[in-house]
């Protein structure tokens, strides 16, 4: 369909429908949209992509997405190191933050276990995880992956790994509707569900 | 909120929820996407967007969006000259086109007369339109703007304007349905209001 259109408008739109959520319309008419900006607009976006693209790294200890290495968060030595926040996602840590209540780290595992998808402990960040709290400074493990399935899941998956390292795990409570997506949750709701968190019960691990 | 980001994504995010369509929300999860991304695909991406902007243009006969002037179409000697369906966007020509019966020429608008967004006359590339019927090969003006209130006022304002150059004016067929959006026609209806198209009554025209 695209082909009645200019190469380079069809080249444009054929791009522009491998993003998630954007189908052969929708490209189409962001495709007509850029084609009418200024110049340099568009090129502020095609720069924008290139740079975001090319530069963001994972943070070494926290890998979450980061220009620098270590991450502004990591860096910076007024945070309590001896809390890490476990998060799905980097979006995660952005609702985390922007509750500004929490002053500890993160560790993002960049995913959830899924076995319907295929992602087993092994394609998630864990081991990074182990290596930090190994190096001995970190009392506390915070367990906030969403509420849903695979996050129980993974939560239940790394409070039992973590048990025997002899440090507190938490999960953040279930303050957040069930079925519901951090990312996505309002400051307060958050708040209370941080505030509320509580330890594993280590007999709920054996199963 | 995008300041918890990296900055590079930061500024991903930006520049893409300044594209219609797109919040916030949206921004995040495509800018997201796209840094877990191959770079390869994010450069074709940041390529395509460049190329379709610098190069595509419009074309000087039909004014329809072209990498090279003229068109495709006013450059194919087997097209019906006599014939100028007239259409607000090149959208549309494309849909024209997918139905695969029409084989004249187009004249393409950029817009619809809209009071109400300031577009008058003068903002559509009506003058292009005149120049080319006073070449004097056209015999049949199609107007097939949108079965809107916006596209009919266009298609009557040009009906009005172009009466004097004895020409046949038609207006494709309400085989479209009321309110609808051209660019979304199925074949067979756009088929139908090409095939059903007639005269504009010069009764019409005097108000």
């Amino acid at each position: 369909m695209a082909s009645y259109y200019a190469p380079s408008v069809a080249q444009l739109i054929e791009e522009l429908a491998k993003l998630p959520g954007v189908g052969l319309k929708t490209a189409q008419r962001l495709a007509m949209h850029l084609v009418k900006r200024p110049e340099a607009e568009v090129e502020a976006l095609a720069r924008a992509l290139l740079l975001a693209r090319r530069k963001v790294m994972h943070c070494a200890s926290c890998q979450n997405l980061t220009d620098e290495d270590p991450c502004e968060i990591c860096a910076d030595s007024s945070r309590d190191v001896s809390r890490i926040c476990v998060v799905s996602d980097p979006a995660d840590v952005v609702a985390m933050e922007r509750m500004r209540e929490y002053r500890g780290l993160y560790h993002v595992l960049h995913g959830l276990i899924s076995p319907m998808d295929g992602i087993g402990p092994d394609e998630l960040h864990i081991r990074e995880l182990l290596n930090r709290i190994r190096e001995g400074e970190v009392e506390e493990v915070i367990l906030a992956t969403d509420p849903t399935i695979e996050g129980e899941a993974t939560a239940m998956y790394l409070a039992r790994l973590l048990s025997p390292l002899g440090i507190d795990i938490t999960r953040i409570a279930r303050g957040l509707p069930e079925g519901g997506d951090l990312e996505y949750a309002d400051e307060a709701t958050l708040a209370r569900a941080l505030e509320g968190r509580r330890p594993i019960s280590r007999e709920q691990d054996k199963d």
